[in-house]
């Protein structure tokens, strides 16, 4: 007897996971991808749906049989109705291109479209930190702020699918620009561009200059890992950026258990590691900002798990309809 | 044969008003009556008990019969599942108050219990400007700033009931001080309490002093109407005060959209009425911060039901259970 799954892919703007992932949230399988993001939006769209097909190839070769459902997930706004993607920050060709119906064609099969953060959201929902919750506030701070809304049980999509863009609440209206195009969001201090940009002023240095060389990947580019690592050495700028950046996520923090009243906030993505550097500044701050009676009832932790959130949520959307709008 | 109605209570800081609504949200009767805040707290639970047995009688006498459902709406955070008032802002003695349960007794039968801003929102949801729309973000700007969430149709009450404290998002972390204790809550700015701290700063004048007579009522009293009417002659301060306040209340509505991608949002309360004075920097932020595909799905309306709102909400609650968390 083969198990009953489905198939999750995961697109970000570099590579792609996609995997065979069980009724009961198991990865039976998974597989790496090149995202192709700066190709023609055509070709970016086939590349997904290749990938797919090579799973779908591989799994009855496994004796795995069909799959269930197939969700995919992807950065950026998109009308979860429509399946169209608004606006992906990195895939450029991808301004308002009907992704779903050209996944459904190439593939042959239904897919359920969504964001790559609402994915993850439903991930750590069915598998991971809250599991079990129905009111939660999760936040992806990646290279930018993602976010998704879980309430009463279900996934907050909005009008059309674009609710939960938590990263671009404003929490100062007179802070850096932000790259939406507004200012002093979450989204300019509390990820990694938005840390760049906080010791870039520290060091009295013009967006985009070359960054110390501890503070760097071996590609030149900022490594939110090399702050953290300057920060475990004591280095007074690194600490500073964490601080400040911990500062207006708390600010947001607070907002967000005023608005929502959650069980639980749940922070993941590369820069949730440095949580422990933000964590006194973010704290001071939902204590001074937040009814105490919501602050009280909300833990705030850190995300289980990991980069297989998003395979693992796409699979549920595609697997649990009724949460669909 | 009777209409089928219920009890709908809305308990303000100085009166309450209780009516009898039909399951269509007619008012049927209404019949108003003090507060009596600052009384006991069991004395503040009787007086709202009595004025519901004297409505009930009066439907009685005129041929109503008895009501489906009883609800009650009072103002400040409480906890919906065990229908505690945590802490009311007129009532000093309320903090910790297990009101449902003492009406229930005083009464006799089953109530359903909310807050003022989340019964009024279901008015609005039920009868009002918010009609038939599913994902609507909902601002009373009174006093203070309160708010109601409905997502999907249904009301937001997070964990305990105590979601949607709309007023007490941060829009200026370096803000005047706000009455919940933190400081540039959107309520700091946008309500007749922050509007007068603008006008006060601006005149140079300590928190509390007299009032030039033009913004003040006969009690002496801080009015947004004087002030409206102020800024309908052409006074500068009040023209200042009015583009400050819609100017932080863009800022909030932008967050709000990110956040919820609503089909609406809807403004009541007596500061609403001077929306004409504050819209104009309002949108200047929303098209600023918000995504533009979120800020043009929603429309930003006032409300339509006025001070009924709260009574028919609080019937509206009574008779949907299933809205109730």
């Amino acid at each position: 007897m083969t198990r009953a799954w489905a198939v999750g892919l995961d697109m970000g703007g570099t590579n792609i996971r996609c995997a065979a992932v069980s009724v009961a949230g198991d990865v039976l399988l998974i597989e790496h991808g090149p995202s192709l993001a700066s190709r023609k939006a055509g070709d970016v769209a086939e590349n997904i749906a290749a990938q797919t097909l090579h799973l779908l190839d591989t799994a009855r070769r496994r004796g795995l049989g069909s799959p269930r459902a197939i969700g995919v997930a992807v950065p950026g706004p998109l009308n979860v109705h429509t399946g169209t993607v608004m606006q992906a920050p990195h895939v450029a060709a991808w301004r308002g291109y009907p992704l779903r119906s050209k996944l459904e064609v190439l593939i042959g099969r239904k897919v359920v479209l969504d964001n790559d953060a609402n994915a993850w959201a439903l991930g750590e929902y069915w598998r991971g930190a809250a599991r079990g919750r129905r009111d939660v506030v999760l936040l992806t701070l990646g290279t930018g702020v993602g976010g998704g809304l879980i309430v009463g049980g279900k996934l907050v999509h909005g009008r059309s699918g674009m609710a939960g863009e938590l990263g671009h609440v404003t929490v100062n209206p007179e802070g850096p620009p932000c790259d939406c195009g507004s200012n002093g969001c979450l989204e300019a201090y509390a990820s990694a561009s938005g840390l760049r940009g906080l010791v870039e002023a520290r060091l009295g240095l013009r967006p985009g200059s070359p960054l110390p060389e501890q503070i760097v990947d071996s590609e030149k580019n900022f490594s939110v890992r090399g702050l953290s690592a300057q920060a475990r050495r004591g280095d007074e700028i690194a600490l500073e950026a964490f601080a400040t950046a911990g500062h207006y996520l708390g600010i947001a923090i607070a907002s967000f258990l005023n608005i929502f009243n959650p069980e639980l906030v749940v922070i993941g993505g590369g820069v949730a590691g440095a949580l422990p550097y933000m964590r006194k500044t973010m704290t001071a701050q939902v204590r001074e900002r937040a009814f105490t009676a919501a602050a009280s009832q909300a833990k705030i932790v850190q995300a289980a798990l990991g980069p297989r959130g998003g395979v693992v949520g796409a699979a549920y959307a595609a697997l649990h309809p009724a949460t669909r709008p």
